[in-house]
């Protein structure tokens, strides 16, 4: 008699219960383009407003006017959660999430703004809480002069995946 | 006797055609860079604003202001045809492009525009025209303050190659 | 009796003093990121800001102000010598770098600047010094409404590596 098969319990996935956090559906791309490309063991994850589920970004407008360094900062996360679904969809499982390579952060901020890296460690963190010394990584965190929805941060992220 | 060496047809190239469109001379770099570097099966394509075979920019200025969505998607299309023209000359036919990779697209917009996604289609929609889901890609497209000459939309391109 | 380790000296360093210039240490990351991740025979080296040795920027604010672009191309050389430090800790050896793939630039543009391939020059000129063809690379050079500590210009690389 064959055993059943069990579903695999990821342990990147029960870190992030722990952290009080969990996984949004992947978010549906708003053109022609897609959620992230595998070439060998890299895998390009595309730009993300940090939209939950389909629902309107929790925050909008430029940082340092209508959203604060945390609130941008929790919209980071919501990016980097954005992009753990992505990773999810694309690679089976998080577990499967060998390094995280490069981090690229737009910020839309106000006039005067300089506290880009305060926002973009909004996905940095989690990174490294998921994945410890794994989840460190290269970055460059930029202020933009307007994003997509007028979102207050626009990030990507380079991954490298196991064989 | 040994045959005569035939001219390989693209098959990209005649789809190009059928669309109405021609590659452009490969532009030549503003300064001291190149237009792609190839290491293993990946081709890093870098910026190109949309000059087809060395003129002027066909439309200049900020998308919302001097320059129109539709104007911007037409100068996202040229940065493509442009990236096309680079991708032939690195790789002697275009049929070796195996996958576009991801696109990063930086449009010039004018203050509170916020559809950098539908002029960033201008390239995209040609990658998909011409490779269908293989033209598929991650992107992301971002609003900044100002692009070389003035331009509306400046783009680069990560290619997978075939062996 | 076993030979003496000899220090090997690195023709990249040597070639860095004919020209004038010395390594500075690499920099500390102002947040949860670090310095390069590699990836294979790929070296991401992530966003730099020109400070020295963890100096001060030796010019702030933006470019056609408070900067000009002679002392933004100056910034901009700074940012290679710190990712030529980032490489040399990653690496072990200056010689390692096979070649230079892809500079991003970003610039703190003063409204109406376009002069950001002047600026960025800074660093893709240097490493044409070193390396002759294997230092030039893809670019794109974009600007932006603001940086990291005001600081005039940003950079990131993407650099392949000897085996």
């Amino acid at each position: 008699m064959p055993a059943k098969k069990k579903t695999k319990t990821s342990r990147v996935e029960a870190r992030l219960k722990e952290l009080g956090l969990e996984l949004p559906r992947p978010p549906t791309p708003a053109a022609t383009y897609i959620g992230s490309v595998r070439v060998g063991n890299l895998l390009f994850v595309g730009g993300n407003i940090g939209r939950l589920n389909g629902e309107p970004p929790k925050y909008l407008g430029k940082v340092g006017e209508a959203v604060t360094v945390d609130q941008a900062y929790e919209m980071a996360r919501n990016c980097a959660l954005n992009h753990l679904a992505i990773m999810k969809a694309a690679l089976g499982s998080l577990d499967r999430v060998k390094r995280i390579v490069k981090v690229l952060g737009f910020v839309n901020g106000a006039p005067g703004f300089t506290d880009m890296p305060k926002v973009v460690n909004g996905e940095s963190d989690l990174y490294v809480k998921l994945w410890g010394s794994r989840g460190e990584h290269a970055r460059a965190a930029v202020g933009v002069s307007s994003l997509s929805r007028n979102a207050p941060v626009e990030t990507e992220v380079i991954v490298e995946v196991s064989k």
